[in-house]
C-alpha cells in the first residue's frame, strides 16, 4: 500500500541519523552475539500463539489468570525444550512482557531450596522441581507483615511425638498475602514461619510446604487458599497473587530447610552461622532490576520518540528539522524545544541505565566470587550500592515511563500506546525488593561508616567514597566552588564529576554531624528515623554520582582500543554518546540544582549557563533522536504499540486497533433495549 | 464484633485531634448547609444499586460500557426527578466517581447549542435534550488533530441546490476520535467541521448532527461509528469514547449553529463578532478542575493517612505518638518522620486546593458578570490565571494521588485501595482542557504584557502582577535578599509571600529579556517556542504564588469577625490552619528551592533553616493528621477503599474483599485439566 505521511516522516528522520544504528545497538547490548541471541529468543516467543498480546486490553482478572496459566505451562515447556540459561530466560520474560504465575518457581522456590537446603533436601526437591512435577512459590509476606520478618505471625510448632511441624496462622492477619503463583497454580511453597520448640520462639525459618494434591490439585485439608483480587492499573493481571491460611497443618520435620539452622529429632535447635548468601541474593535481585529499568525506560522513550516524530500539530514558523519537507505540513511535535527538553533527557537516562546495569552485574559477580572464597570485604559496599541504585533507578525509570506516555498527549491515554501496560507492571518495583524510601538507609549507614574511616584511616576509604576525603578539611571544603568559567567547561567530565563529588561529600558530612549532634541532644533525643530524609538525599545523590561516573567511563572505554570489542563503538557513535553522557550529567544536576547551589558551590551565573548548556545539548541531539531509540533494538512484538511501531504508521495502526474493539461487533450496543430506548421514549418521541 | 487493633488505633488517633472536625469541615466546604446538601446527594447515589462499585475491579471494557449506559440513563432520570442545580449535579458525579457516556450531554452538547445557537435553534434542540428525547455529545478532536482547530479535516460543504451541508471525512485521519458518548449512547453530536462554500474555506464551525436513528438506534447511512477501545490503566472504562467517519452525509443548512457566523440560503457567509463566551466556557471548565483536584487529592490522602495510622511495622524506640499505647506493639507507620514528610505536605496542598477552587470560581463569576455587561477588562487575566492554575494543580494533584498510593507500601498495589481507580480517572486531566505544558504559555504571554505595562504605566498593573514593580529597578532588585534571621521568621506570611513575589518577578523579567534578545539575534533567530521552558517555569511560579496567597487569605479571613460565617472557623481550627498554610508555603519553596537560591535571594544558612522549619511544622501536625483528613468529609461509599474506610478496619476489609474474588468460587482453578495437569505429569508422577 501507499506509504503514509507518518511513515515518510519516520523514514526521513532516519536519513538524518549521524551514526550507524547497528554499531550503537551492539555497544548497548554488549556485542553482536548478544544482540542476535536476544532477537532469537524474542522471536521464539513472538511466533508462539499463546504469547499473543492482541486481546490483553480486554482481559479481566479472571480471564487473565487463566491466560497466565496457559502462558506459564508453555514457558515451562520451552525452558525444558531449549534448556535456556539465566540470561536467555530473562530475555524470554522480557519478550513475554508480563509477570506469570510460574515466575517464582525458578525465581525463588528453586534458589531458596538450593541455597538453604541440605544436600539431601536438594536431592529430594530440586529434580522434580526442574521437571515441573511440582511447581513452587515463595511465601513470606503476610497480610499484617511485609518487611519485618521477626514479627511474622505464621508459626511452626515442633511436635516431638510425631516428628512433625504444625503450621498455624493464628489470625487472618497471619495469612500469607501477595504470594505470586499461590492463588491458582502452585503445588508447593517455600514458607517463612517462626518456629517454636517447647514454647520457645527461635524466629523465622524456611519450610517446604505441599499445598495442593498432585492428584486433583485440591488444597490439602488445613490449608485455606485463594487469590487476593485485582491490582492497581490492571498490573500483574495474569498473576495469581494469593493468600494462604494454615490450620494445624502438619509437615515432616525435615521439610524445614536445614543447611544453616537445624532442629534434631529430639527438638534440639542449632544456631546458623551468619549467612552471607542471603545478602548475595538480595544484591542479585536489585542488580537485575537496574538492567530491567534500562529495558523498560528505553521501550517507553522508543514509543514516544517515534510517535512524536510522526505526529504533526500547529505551525512553528522556524521549526528547523522538517524545513526540508513539504512546508505546507504542520510541525512535527518532536521539533518543539519543550518536547525535546522533556524527552531527550530520558533517552540519556536510558543509556545511563544500560551502563549502570552492566557495572552492577559485574560488581555482583565479583562479590559472589569473593564470597565463595570466604572474602566478605566487598559485601557491605556492594549491598549498599545495589540498594541505593535500586531505589534511585526504579524511581526515575518508572516515572519516566509515565512521562513518556503523557508526552504523547491525547492519544497517550489510549491502551494501544503499549506504555500503560508497561507502567502498570513496573510501578510495583518502587515497593518490592525493598521500599525505595526505606532502602536508602543502607547507603546512608554505609557512608557514615566510611566517614569514620576517612577520619581515622583515609587510605582505607573505598574508591566510590573517595570524595569523602574532600571534606576532611571542612573550612577549606566549605569554600570550594565550581570551576566553570566558559559554557563549554560544563562539557568536561572532570568538572561534572567534581560537582557530584562535592555534593555527596557535603551531604554525607551534614548527615554525620546531625547524627552525632542528635545523639547529644538529651532534651529531645533524635533517633535514626529522624534522619531518614537526609538518608534519602545522600543515597540518591550517591546513586546519581555513580550513574554519571559509569556512563562517562563506558563512553571513554568505547573509544579505547584496549577495550574488549563488545564494549567498543565507532567514532561516529562515540561522538553522540559523549553528548548523551553530557546531557545525562548536566540534566541530573539541573533537576537537583538546589543541592549544588545552596552551599554556594555554584554561582548564580553558573546556574544560568548550566541551564543554557542543557538546552544547547538537547537541541544538538534532535537529528539523532530516532536513531538513538532505534538502537535500543526493541522489536514491534515487544513494544506492542500502535503509536510506536518501527514503520511509524501510527494513525493507521491506531485505527485498525480500534476496529478490533469487541463493542464494535454490534451496530447497536448491548443495553439499548434495556436502558437507552426507555429513556428516549419516556416523554414521547422526538421527531427530526 | 470485637474491635480490632486497627480500629482501636484509628479511634485513639481521633482522641488526639486538637480541633473540632465538624467545624473544619464546614470551613472547607463553605458552611454547614453545603456539607449537608453534599451528604444528601452522595447518599442519594449510594443507595441506588446501579451505582454500586463492588464489582468494578473485574469489569472489562465491554462490560463496563454496558454498566456505564445503565448508570447514564439512571443519572438522567435522577436529574429529571430532582431537578438538580449545577453544584448538586457536580456532587452527583463526584459520588458516582466515574465518567459516563452521558456526561457530555449536559456538559457540552446543551451548553454549546445554548451559547452558539440562534433563538430558533435553541427552541428546536434544547427542550428535547432537556427531556433526554435526544442525547448528545461534543465532536471536535480527530485522529489527526486535537488542539489545532484550523487544520481539522472534517469538512462541511454547502450544497446550494438542496440547502444542505454535506459532511465528509476525507481520510480516516479525519475521523472524529475520543468523543465521549459517541461509541454507543448518543443520538446526536455537536460536530466541529471546516465549512466550504463554493470552494472557499471559512474555517471550523459547529453543527448539530443526528447520528443514530431514534427508532432503532442504528447509525444513519453515511456514518461509520465505533468505540476506540480500552484506555490506559482501565481509566474511563465505562465511557464509550468513540470515533465517527462521515461519507457525503447530508444535514439541513440550519443545523449549523448560527448565533455568531451565519450562512444564508444563497450561501452568503457572515463573519462572527469576536466571541467572548468561548473563552468564558474554557475558564469555567478549568476553574471547575481546580475544585475537583481538591476533592481528588483529599480523597487519596484520606485513604493513606488512615491506613498508615493503623498499619504497624518495626519498632522505632522513641516513636512518640503511640507511646501511650501497648508498648509491645510495633510502631504505627505514620509515626515515621520520612512518611510524615511525604504525606503531610499533600494534606496541606489539599487545603490549598480547596481555597484556590473557591477563589477561581469567584473570579469566573466576576468575569461572566462583567462580560454580560460588555466589560472585558478581566478576561485576559482570568483566562491566564485559570490556565496557569489548571496546569499546575492537575499536575501536582494527580502526582499526589499516585504518591499517596505508593506511601501505602505493598498493599498500596491492591485494587482495593480505591486510589488506583482515582489515578486512572484523573490523570487524563493533565492533557485535556489544554495540555499542561502548552497551557503555561497563556500566563507567560499575559505576564509579558504586564511587564510592558509595569514599565510604561505601573499604576495599571493588575493586583496579582504587582510583584513586577519590584523589578523595575533591576540593579536594586538583583541585590534583594530574604529577610529571614530566626527560624520563626519563616512563619511570617509576609516573608513567605515576599519570596514568591521575588521569584516570580525575576523569572518574568528574565523571560522578557530573553524574548527581546532572541528577537534581535539575527544569526539564529529565536521563536516563541524556544522560550516555552521558561514559560512553563514562570507560569508554575505564578500559580504557586497565588495558591500560597489564597490559602493565607482564607486562613486570615477564617478568624476575621467581618467574614461571612460560612468561611469562618473556630480558634482551635485556625491554629491548625495556620500550620497547614505555613507548611504549604514553605514546602512549596523547598520543592522549588533552586529558584529561590540561584540568584542569591536565599543564603546557604537560610536554606538550612528552611529545611529544618519544614521538618518542625510537619512534626507538629502529627496528632492532627487524622482529624485533618476526616474533615474533608469523604464518606466510605465515595472512598470505596478497604484500607481507608472511616472505621480503620483495614485488614479485615482487605481480607473480605479478597474473598469476593470470582476466582475463589472454585477450589481448583480453570485451566487445571487443560494446562497444569499435563505439565505436572509430563515426566511421570512425583510421590511425596
Amino acid at each position: 500500500m501507499a506509504e503514509s505521511q507518518n511513515m515518510k516522516d519516520l523514514a526521513h528522520a532516519r536519513t538524518k541519523v549521524s551514526f550507524d544504528i547497528k554499531d550503537m545497538t551492539n555497544f548497548l547490548h554488549g556485542g553482536e552475539a548478544n544482540v542476535e541471541q536476544r532477537r532469537y529468543i524474542i522471536d521464539l516467543i513472538a511466533k508462539d500463539p499463546v504469547f499473543n498480546k492482541d486481546d490483553w486490553g480486554w482481559l479481566n482478572h479472571t480471564d487473565a489468570v487463566k491466560r497466565g496459566i496457559a502462558m506459564s505451562t508453555r514457558l515451562a515447556e520451552i525452558k525444558m525444550e531449549h534448556d535456556l540459561n539465566d540470561l536467555d530466560f530473562a530475555t524470554m520474560m522480557e519478550a513475554i512482557d508480563d509477570t506469570l504465575p510460574i515466575v517464582l518457581h525458578n525465581g525463588a522456590f528453586i534458589p531458596v531450596i538450593t541455597s538453604q537446603g541440605t544436600e539431601e533436601q536438594i536431592e529430594k526437591w530440586i529434580p522434580p522441581a526442574e521437571k515441573f512435577q511440582i511447581i513452587g512459590c515463595y511465601a513470606q509476606t503476610e497480610l499484617g507483615h511485609g518487611s519485618n520478618l521477626s514479627q511474622l505471625e505464621t508459626t511452626a510448632t515442633f511436635v516431638k511425638e510425631t516428628d512433625e511441624w504444625e503450621i498455624n496462622s493464628t489470625s487472618f492477619t497471619a495469612a500469607k498475602w501477595w504470594i505470586g503463583g499461590l492463588g491458582a497454580l502452585c503445588t508447593h511453597a517455600v514458607v517463612q514461619a517462626r518456629i517454636f520448640i517447647e514454647g520457645k520462639d527461635y524466629g523465622a525459618h524456611v519450610f517446604v510446604v505441599p499445598l495442593r494434591s498432585l492428584d486433583d490439585h485440591r488444597p490439602f485439608p488445613g490449608i485455606e487458599i485463594g487469590d487476593i483480587g485485582p491490582k492497581a492499573y490492571n498490573g500483574f493481571n495474569k498473576m495469581d497473587n494469593g493468600f494462604a491460611r494454615f490450620n494445624k497443618y502438619r509437615i515432616p520435620r525435615d521439610n524445614m530447610l536445614m543447611r544453616f539452622s537445624k532442629v534434631s529429632r529430639e527438638g534440639v535447635y542449632t544456631k546458623p552461622p551468619h549467612s552471607k548468601l542471603a545478602y548475595g541474593s538480595m544484591v542479585l535481585l536489585r542488580s537485575v532490576l537496574i538492567k530491567q529499568m534500562a529495558l523498560y525506560l528505553s521501550r517507553a522513550v522508543t514509543v514516544s520518540t517515534r510517535y512524536l516524530t510522526v505526529r504533526r500539530q500547529f505551525n512553528n514558523p522556524t521549526s528547523r528539522n522538517d524545513s526540508d519537507l513539504n512546508p505546507g505540513l504542520e510541525t512535527q511535535v518532536i521539533n518543539y524545544p519543550m518536547v525535546q527538553n522533556r524527552l531527550f533527557p530520558m533517552i540519556a537516562q536510558s543509556y545511563a541505565l544500560f551502563a549502570a546495569g552492566s557495572v552492577m552485574m559485574e560488581m555482583y559477580i565479583g562479590l559472589m566470587t569473593g564470597l565463595s572464597s570466604g572474602n566478605i570485604a566487598a559485601l557491605a559496599e556492594v549491598h549498599a550500592m545495589s540498594s541505593a541504585l535500586k531505589s534511585y533507578c526504579t524511581t526515575f525509570a518508572v516515572a519516566g515511563v509515565e512521562e513518556s506516555r503523557k508526552l504523547m498527549g491525547g492519544h497517550g491515554f489510549s491502551y494501544f500506546t503499549g506504555i500503560a501496560h508497561l507502567f502498570a507492571s513496573t510501578v510495583p518495583s518502587n515497593t518490592y525488593e525493598g521500599d525505595n524510601y526505606v532502602l536508602t538507609q543502607q547507603m546512608a549507614r554505609y557512608l557514615l561508616k566510611e566517614v569514620k574511616t576517612a577520619r581515622t584511616e583515609p587510605e582505607k576509604v573505598t574508591p566510590y567514597s573517595k570524595y569523602l576525603l574532600l571534606g576532611l578539611n571542612r573550612s577549606a571544603f566549605s569554600r570550594t566552588t565550581c570551576s566553570v568559567a566558559q559554557p563549554d567547561d560544563w562539557l568536561n567530565p572532570a568538572v561534572q564529576l567534581a560537582a557530584f563529588e562535592h555534593r555527596c561529600a557535603r551531604l554525607a558530612y551534614e548527615l554525620s554531624d546531625a547524627v552525632e549532634q542528635g545523639g547529644l541532644d538529651t532534651a529531645n533525643p533524635k533517633t535514626w528515623s529522624d534522619h531518614n530524609i537526609e538518608c534519602y538525599r545522600i543515597s540518591h545523590a550517591h546513586a546519581q554520582y555513580v550513574m554519571v561516573l559509569w556512563l562517562i567511563q563506558a563512553v571513554r572505554d568505547a573509544h579505547n582500543p584496549e577495550t574488549d570489542v563488545e564494549r567498543r563503538a565507532e567514532p561516529a557513535s562515540v561522538k553522540v554518546l559523549e553528548r548523551i553522557s553530557n546531557l545525562h550529567a548536566l540534566h541530573t544536576i539541573q533537576t537537583n540544582l538546589a543541592d549544588f547551589v545552596e552551599d554556594g558551590y555554584f554561582s548564580p551565573a553558573q546556574c544560568q549557563s548550566l541551564r543554557a548548556q542543557v538546552k544547547a545539548i538537547v537541541a544538538s541531539l534532535a537529528d539523532d533522536a530516532v536513531g538513538l531509540v532505534d538502537a535500543f533494538d526493541h522489536p514491534d512484538f515487544l513494544l506492542n504499540s500502535a503509536l510506536g511501531a518501527s514503520d511509524g504508521d501510527a494513525y493507521k495502526r491506531l485505527w485498525d486497533k480500534a476496529q478490533s474493539e469487541p463493542l464494535n461487533r454490534r451496530q447497536v450496543c448491548d443495553g439499548y433495549e434495556e436502558y437507552i430506548r426507555p429513556l428516549l421514549k419516556k416523554h414521547g418521541e422526538f421527531k427530526l
